[in-house]
This record gives structure tokens, sequence and C-alpha cells, in this order.
């Protein structure tokens, strides 16, 4: 047996770990502040949910890891939270509608691994079901910039519609059958480039000139600069469906101002989105995938349901990577501990835990030696994980009820009552 | 296709997240506390480091959830958070000790379903590796004793050693490759009764005369009541490793005071225990199982790395089950939704958006009307969802910057400008 982890998933230590957790808060708080609550669905699936014609494609049924129960069920681990969300509203039609809920969780794909991105990784998702105003989806993305903002990264946010992209393609001549196959590629284009799209839909033996047409809409969509322009340029050229999906994203930007960038070219891989489709990306460049991305997804939930009306439930979800928000975040002066104050008897073992529980009363993070080391090593100790304060306890503190608190950071030391040491920590620990 | 979630396997909703949260948030403060840091490890593991002859034991390996990559590679879901922090610490030996650290979340077992006992559900584990101390055990009791204060319930501790056990068997003669089974029947005491447990041990063969001095011993162990009687009456009869055992009885009791009980029938029923292991019910009886339970494994991670000393990285955990915890808790008075104030635009919807995104600026959970219903659908939505308070943006309101404000517990109505909205939502809502 070789002492391992298994192959594209990973350990986060508590120094990590600290840094999601403060991550994971700040998503929270601006998804609640939206009015979208907590929820949760299970980590296992039926498989025959997840792999119905209905959710997330062929694409990502690859990389579903499977598995069977003892009573021979075939089940699997979900892929992504929005088509195990699709599933509870299925569940529960009679909610309240619109129904708006956030989960923070592991999602799982069986596939290639490469930096920000494992086989098991963490989506925090926010989605709304009942509502197919635009206003729903410019909501969540005015809720990636809050979120960014606060996460200090600066990002760009590009917008496009699965119907511009779709009546693109018709004006390209793609057949309908190629057409789910292109988007693919297509999504590919800010991490590959041109080049490798133009190879790869030459591969896919689309035709020369549907091929042509599209290269020469992804050039024309990097040289337009602003929305209004590029807007412009498709009004001249698409169908009705086309002019649809322009409307909609000309009504996202009416109600969110600023970084947000139209890309017709946008695909964001996953067959169930309808309409809106967006992605962040981080501004300098710095990290080719996106750290947060979303659209609208009229349809799954009614087809769930062999809806007469398949748009009975349309939605719309936003969903941030946090591997990717993690690797792009400057993680200097991470904590090493929760720990605050370090307790450190001086022979007397019963007290000084006595003290220790004190302190913990009082709402302090606090730790003490449990090896019986000497002074010295203990300090050692508060060293190597950066524990900002340490309270002695020995025969004088005891019977003058006043503790030695030292501040690691600045070497002062002070005696005080123990009710008064709370105090002293957090006015010295900003 | 069947819209139906796996067997064993649950959805948790708004109003049943916000309690789970609630009660995860009181664990985790606690846990701080205490100087535990947060952490994680993978929910995918290797099938070769779980199934280790030194990790969970054949009970539970039975009950794992196994599947492959891609790659072919024998994989498991993990069914403790303990056998994976073990591997951590193992393949990071030179982390500084004592190392203490918390992780919150979902394990697997493919098992019999029940109230509480689900396939797929959530441990919150503290443990500690590097301190052979009692005051060690002890912490987690007050852990414990902390958790179950704070959450209002009340619980009493059952404390037992496997040392103990361990010279129980052996002065009942029984073989010691039978001892890992007998553990497992007397383990399941407490939920089934003596007659039961009496029946298991004469099914697995055990000997008249074993079977008969255990059950006279648990019938003891029953009518004593004191820790201090309990713990003279079997220093009397037991061996060497026995007298240990109740020497470290002793000491974690002079550590904690009140509400836990030294029990010698306790078995808790993984093999890894070497010591200590405890474990909380509710005090009225009301729940059968144990709502949080841990122990001593000294030996686990010194033979994952096959050290020459076995017990080389001591430890011991304690883990509370979220599930039965959320089954005893009394949830009256739930929050359907975090939200706290419902924006309804009467016509001006650009504005009526405006007013959400101050509001929310101001740090207040603000949901806004996205279908366009007129005033009483409004107001029956707000009431379906308990949220508290309602803004009204209409012309009147806009010209006069004094936005109408209802209090929907009380019917009260007043007229305020946007920037005294958040006083009066926060004076009014406790």
């Amino acid at each position: 047996m070789e002492l391992k982890t298994a192959r594209g998933v990973q350990d986060i230590s508590p120094e990590q770990k600290i840094v999601k957790e403060t991550i994971i808060k700040k998503i929270k708080t601006i998804f609640e502040r939206y009015g979208y609550s907590p929820f949760e669905t299970p980590i296992i699936e039926r498989f025959d949910v997840l792999s119905s014609k209905y959710a997330g494609g062929a694409e990502i049924l690859k990389e579903t890891f499977q598995l069977k129960d003892q009573g021979g069920r075939e089940l699997c681990l979900r892929y992504d939270l929005t088509v195990p969300f699709a599933r509870f509203v299925g569940m529960n039609k009679n909610i309240k509608m619109p129904f708006k809920r956030y989960q923070i969780g592991e999602v799982f794909r069986d596939g290639p691994i490469k930096l920000g991105r494992m086989r098991e990784f963490w989506q925090c998702d926010a989605d709304i079901v009942g509502s197919k105003s635009m206003k729903a989806d410019a909501e969540l993305l005015l809720i990636a910039k809050d979120v960014f903002n606060d996460l200090n990264i600066d990002v760009i946010i590009k917008l496009n519609n699965r119907k511009v992209l779709n009546s693109i393609l018709n004006y390209a001549n793609v057949d309908s059958e190629d057409q789910e196959t292109v988007i693919v590629t297509i999504d590919k284009l800010g991490k590959v480039g041109e080049e490798e799209v133009k190879k790869e839909l030459e591969e896919k033996k689309i035709e020369k000139n549907s091929v042509d047409v599209i290269m020469d809409l992804l050039e024309k969509n990097k040289n337009i600069e602003s929305n209004e322009e590029k807007i412009n340029f498709l009004r001249d050229n698409l169908s009705d469906e086309g002019l649809e999906g322009l409307k909609e994203v000309e009504e996202v930007l009416s109600y969110c101002e600023g970084n947000i960038y139209f890309d017709f070219s946008l695909a964001r891989g996953l067959s169930y989105y309808t309409n809106t489709v967006f992605e962040a990306f981080i501004s300098d460049g710095s990290f080719a995938s996106s750290l947060a991305g979303g659209g609208r997804y009229n349809k799954m939930i009614g087809n769930f349901l062999e809806s007469e009306d398949p748009e009975a439930y349309p939605a719309v979800g936003i969903s941030f990577g946090l591997e990717p928000i993690t690797v792009v975040m400057k993680n200097e002066n991470n904590r090493k501990t929760v720990t605050q104050v370090y307790v450190i008897p001086i022979g007397l073992d019963k007290e000084a835990f006595k003290v220790a529980q004190e302190l913990r009363r009082q709402g302090l993070n606090v730790d003490i030696d449990l090896l019986g080391r000497g002074v010295s090593k203990n300090l050692q100790f508060v060293d190597s994980y950066n524990i900002p304060f340490t309270v002695f306890v020995g025969k004088e503190e005891l019977e003058k009820g006043k503790f030695k608190v030292k501040n690691m950071r600045t070497g002062e030391e002070v005696f005080m009552p123990l009710d008064k040491i709370k105090s002293q920590i957090n006015n010295n620990n900003n």
C-alpha cells in the first residue's frame, strides 16, 4: 500500500483552507445579499438522471465517474451543481417561484488534469428558476462583479447569447447536427487561439465555406471594440432568432454598467444553455481558464418533466470555480492556524488548563502545550505557527492574579488579569 | 428516466440547510476556540489506502463505495474523515506536532438506511496528532460539552478505554481472534439490548463461559452508579493492561467535570481505536444513535508508515454526526429564506432595481420582483417565504426620496430615506 492521494485530487492544508474559507465566506455573503438561500443536493446521483439527453451533454458524460451500490443500482458522482438542481425543482414542482438558491461543494470530472483543474473541484453556484426576465441574468452578472471586487481580483466579464451563436452558425451554413460540436470547438478559442480552432473545425469535417465564414466572424469579433458596434454589425446579418438574442444582450447590459463585454464567440461548452451565457476572466490574462461562468437554461427542467411547454421552468445560474480563484489570488501573509493565544504552563498543568478554558469561554481561539515541553521549545512551536500571543501560567502569576501576555510580533510583554486579555489581544491584532 | 435521488441520499431544502449551516457554524466556532484549524482531504481516495489493514476494519470496508477512473485505477469514496487524515499526516511527516485540525464534509457508506442514517452523510471532526497526554482526550470531551451546550441539546457522554475492554475480554477468556467481533457485538448494546447481544454472541459461537462472564459484567456496568465505584470494581479484576486503561480513564475525568459517565461496555465499532473511546447520546433517550463519538488511535499512522515505534504518531479525535444532531434539534420558527427585504416596484422597474442594489450595498439581504407581478401577488410571495420587510418603489417615493417600508410581522408602515432603512430593519429584526 502506498500512502498517496488518488490522481487529480488534493489535500488542502490549514494554511490553504483558511484562505479557501475566506473566499467561500465572501461568496456566500454576496449570494445572500441578492436573496439566494443555502441549499444542498447529494454528491451521489442516479446515472440515468445525469445522463439524460436534457442534462449536461455528451462531452461531460464522458468524464462522469460511475459506480454501483451493493444493490447493483447505477449511480454516478455529480459533474456540476446545475443538473441536480434542475432535478430537485422537477421533483418539487410546487415550490414557490421564482426560487433562488445557492450551493457550494465538490463536483467530479474524470478528465485531463492541469493547473487549476482537478478531478474533484469546488463550485459555488447561484441559480434562479421561474423568471424569464433579463433582470435575473443581470443580477448574476452584478453578483460576479461584487464577488471579484470583494476578492480584489480585476476581471473582465464576457457576455453572449446562445440564440446569437446559433444564428451565426446558421448564417455560416453549419448543418444543425454539427452545431453542438462546432460550439464545443469555438469554446476553446480563448485558450488555444484561432489557428487551433480552425484546425479542429477542419478535422471535424465542417465545410470549408462554413469554416471561412466562422473564422471571418471571429476575426471581426476581436476587432470591433464597443458592445454597441458589435451589436449593430450583427443586426445587419442575423435571422430573427439572432435578433431576439441581440435584444436580450442589450437588455442585460442596460442593467449592469461597466466591465462587461459582448463577445459573440463565447460559447460555454454545456449543451443545456439556451440564451445568455457569460464567463469571467482575469483582466491581465495571467490565467487562461474562466474564474466564473454561467448562463440561462430555459428548457432543461421543462424537458426533464416532459412539460407541454418546455420553457415552463426558465432558469439562469452562475458558477464560481474555487480552485481557479485560489490560483489567481495573491496569498501573502497567510495565517497558518486559527489560534490567537497559546498558553504555556510553567509547572502548573491543571491550572494552565483552566486558564485556557477561561480564555476560550471569553471567545478567544486558544491552544495549550500538550507535551509538557519547556518554555523555549514552546516558544519555537508558537513561532512555527505564527501564533500572535502567548500567555504564561506560573506560580507567581496565579498568586498575583495577573498573567504575562507576550505579543509575539512586537516582543512586548505585559501582566494583566485574565478578564483583560481579550481586549488587549483584539486591540493589538487588528 | 425517473426524476429521483439515489437510494439513501437526500436533498436539503433552504429551510433545512439554514438550520444545518447554523449547526456547522457553532461547531466550527468551538473547534477554533480550542485551536483546531480548518482542513480538507478529498472525497475520492485510493482503495488500497482505505482498505489497508490498519484502517477502518472489515465491517466498514463492506460498506465502502468503490469506483474506477478511466485509467482503471481502483478508487473509493471516503467512509470517514479519520483514515484520510492519518494518510495526510503519514504523507507529511515533517508537520509541526502536535497538529490540530478540523474537517467538515460528506462521508459515504453503502449500508442499511434508517432515521438519521443515510448512505451519504456529514461528519464534523476534530483530531489532534502528536500528543499522548490525556489532556488532549479531555479537550475533545470539553468540546463535545461546549457544542451541545451551544446547541441546547442535553446529552450524556459515555467514556471507556479500549485497554479496559480488551482486559475484560481476556478476563472472560475470549480468544484473541474473536475479540474484534465480540467488540462489534457489544457495541450494539445501547441499541438492541442485552438479550440480542447475548444471542448474537452465541450465534458467533463464543464459548458459553465467556458469554456468561461478559453478560454478568454488562449487568454490573448497568447497576453500579458512580464512576469511582465502577473503577474500583474493575481494579480488583483486571490485568496490567486494564489497570493502565483505568488510570487513563481517571486522568481524563480529572480534567472535565460533570455529565461524563464511565461505561465499560462502550465499544465504538472501529478497529483502529487503542485507548480512550467515547460517545454522546441525548439524555432523554429519544434517539438511540450517538450524536458524536471518538477516541484515541495511537497506532494507525505509525502502522501506515511502518514506523519502528507504532506509537510514534499518537492521535485522538472526535466526530459529530450532523444528521442525528439535526434530527434531535427542535426546529421551530425555521427561516425559509435568508432574504430580509423584498423590493416591490410600482411601475418603475429600473429604479426599483437600483434601490435593491443600494440596499444590498448597505449590507442587507434583498430580493426583488422579477416577474412584473402586481402588489398583492408580490405580498403573497413575501408571505409564503416569511420575508420580514417589504420596500415599495413608486413615483411618489422617488420624488420625495422617502420609501414605504412595511414590517410584515406587525403590519406597521413607515416612510423613510434609503439610508435609514438598514437601521430600521436591524432594530426591528432582533
